[in-house]
Formats: C-alpha cells, structure tokens, sequence
C-alpha cells in the first residue's frame, strides 16, 4: 500500500514538525480521512521526500511529526520545453498536466509572431502542476518561467542541444533519431500557424536543429507531449 | 496554401461527383465560406484522398466534381492498443484525440477486472476520431473495435509483437528498447488500478512481455497517449 504524497512548499529538510495549511488539512483529514498515527509523505517540489505521522488530526491545521527524510536524486539530464501557448487555455493546462506527469524541468511559454496567447494564469497553471507532481509520485516541481518571447529564448538558451520542431516541408530528421541521452535538451514547439520562416532561419542560425515529431500535422499541445514523451525516451 | 479535408465516408473510389450530407454542406459553405470552383479535399477515412471542386454550393447538399482520386498507402506496420478506458469519459476521448492525431490503426476497450468503465459512447467516440483524422491531414481513420474482455483480448490477438504495460515493481524493460520496428505490434493499458496479478500472469503465459513506459506513474490515458507516441517512434 503506497503512502499518499502532499505538498509542503514550505518545509525545510530539517524541520522536525509541520504543519498542513488549511486547504491541505481539509483534504488529508475531511476528505481522505486520514487521523492521528497514519503515516503520509510529503513533498517539498524540491527534492526532498519526507515522511512524517499525523500528530495532531485537525482539520484546518494538521500537525505532522517527521520520521525520516530522504533526498531523491534530480533526473539528469534536464530537459526544458518552450511552446506557444494555445488560445484555447484547456489545451495548454492539458500539456501541462500530462507534461509534468511524464516528466519535464523547466516549460517556457514562448511568445512567438503567431502566438495568439500571451498572458497566463500562473497560480492555476502552477497548482495543476503540483497536482500532476504529487499524482506521478514525483518529488521535483516542474519549474514554470514567465513568457518569453521568440527572441530571447533563442538568444539566451544554453543548452547542450537545442531543437525546434517547425512544419515547413524541409529535410528534417525525428527527434529521436536526432537526440543524442545525457545531454541537457532545450526543444522549441511553435503556434497553430507555426513559427514563421524568419523565426526558423534565426533559431538555426544560432545553431538550433531542426525535427521532426512524426508523419503527421500535430496540434501544438501534442506537439509539445510528444516532445516532452521522445525527450524522456532517450534518458 | 492546404486544401481543407472534409470527411467522405460513403464516398467511392470511381465516383465522379459527391454531394455532402447537410451537416458538412453547411460546415463548408456556411462556416468556411467556401463557393463555387473552390477546391477541397475528401477523405474516405480507407486510404482515398479526393481533390474536388464545388460544382455547386448548396448549403444543404454541396456538390462537389471529382477532380483526381489518389490512394494513400497504408502505414506499415500495423499499431494497435487495447486499453481500460477511465471512468473519467473527458480523460479518455482526450485519449481517442491525441491516439488518432499522433497515429494509431485500432484501439480496442479493454475490459479487465479493474476497469471501472464497459460501457463506450461509439458514435461520440467515432466523431472525435473523425476529427483528429482530418486536423491532422490523415486518411485512414483509426478502428474503434467494440469493448472485449481482458481474456478475449490475450487469446484473440496475433500479432506479432505483443506487450503488457503494468506498474507492479519488477524487472521491466523499456517499451522503446524492446519493440522492433516493422513489426505489428500490441500492447495493452491497463486501468487506474493497474492490471491485476492474474491477468498480468495470463498474459505472460501467453508470450505479451512486460513493458516500462518511464520512470514516473502515469494515469491510465496518459499512459496510453505516451505507448502510441513510443510505437510511432519506431516507425
């Protein structure tokens, strides 16, 4: 029997005692009914794997004792996403569900010429990424930056390799063909109407590789799993 | 500049003329604004890529003129995925989406001890397929079998490769180090609680081999979307 995970954003790797606010509280002792003596685990998003005995069963301010921590290693290497998000906000929260589930370090809402969607609730995009973390029993929150646009991701991404995957009938390779494992990755994943040819001859000139996802034309919010699915293949 | 595909599916090879039904009539001269002497695509959903022309666009009963027939071939080999389907119904026609977008030729319902879902919408299902075939520019439309049991599934299926994806904690290989390309190929998904001992032993009596699909927990559709990413991967 798995113990369930909860979040502790706040809980520092030494701390003895915590205690769940009040949302928390409620759905560990109204919801799943959990009481005093019932082991659970908890999850800073930073690593850190605590697991801890409730103390004090209240169900607006659950007292945990903690029995013993443990550090889970970072997945290495790190794998980062920057994609368009879509003008439908039910598409992207799905990517980014199913994207933090799979596993993903950093996703980057790119601004791009086509990009219909710039603006982007941050708190919500932030609590379905918690909720994907503690449902894939992961210990590591996805990092979610601000939007960039085009310009700066290209100009200031890092990365070992870097791809983007564009729809212009070039000669590409797949992705997986083209990924080499153990190699921080940075993968670029366009609008509806893709990137445009200028955004293309940019990212290749600062040495971007372009891919190709597959033989079919892909949704940009599949487009962006798909990715995030072959990237995790080559760890 | 694509042409639009619109769905034909009683549409045959050596016709000459085709009129639409009133729903897609309407959808093309209504919604797309299409008239005379534009040029539109068919597909028959079995290979058949029709490039035709409005001979007369009729709101209710478009007529379209035949201008040359192409047949598609079949992607080889064959992908298939039975799969519990969740009780959740958005989780899972999300699934029959991205399934029918990245490329699947059948999925079957798969109904296992734990499933908590036998009974399927068809015609809903079939419209999600038809859609995701046509927005991603295919021409086959995926097969959607009728719900089978675990057991019908096991002792039916003959192709040649043949997988079974579950979390108990053992010795697993990979999905994308183990599948061969070129091979038809099965695998099956199971539901939120994971196949039961039994079925997982039935299985590998009868040769399926287990198979890992990453190193996170991964809900059942999730899981499904992530299989038939890996298997066109090895396409």
């Amino acid at each position: 029997m798995e113990l369930p995970v909860f979040y502790a954003p706040d809980i520092r790797p030494d701390d003895m005692r915590y205690t769940m606010n009040e949302d928390t509280s409620k759905y560990c002792i109204q919801v799943l009914r959990h009481e005093n003596g019932d082991q659970v685990l908890l999850a800073d998003g930073r690593g850190q794997k605590f697991t801890a005995e409730i103390a004090d069963d209240n169900r607006k301010k659950c007292v945990l004792k903690i029995l013993h921590t443990d550090t889970i290693p970072a997945r290495e290497p790190a794998l980062r996403i920057a994609i368009s998000f879509t003008k439908n906000t039910s598409r992207i929260e799905w990517f980014l569900e199913k994207a933090a589930e799979i596993g993903i370090h950093t996703i980057i809402p790119l601004v791009s010429q086509r990009t219909e969607k710039e603006k982007i609730k941050a708190e919500r995009l932030q609590n379905i990424l918690v909720s994907a973390m503690l449902q894939s029993q992961q210990f590591y929150l996805p990092v979610l930056e601000a939007p960039q646009s085009f310009e700066q991701v290209v100009n200031n991404s890092k990365e070992a390799q870097q791809f983007i995957a564009h729809c212009l009938p070039e000669e590409k390779k797949t992705l997986q063909d083209t990924m080499q494992a153990g190699r921080d990755t940075l993968i670029l994943i366009g609008p509806e109407g893709d990137f445009t040819p200028e955004e293309i001859k940019q990212a290749l000139s600062l040495g971007f590789v372009p891919v190709s996802l597959g033989n079919t034309r892909l949704r940009t919010e599949t487009a962006g799993m798909v990715a995030v699915t072959l990237m995790n293949a080559k760890q």
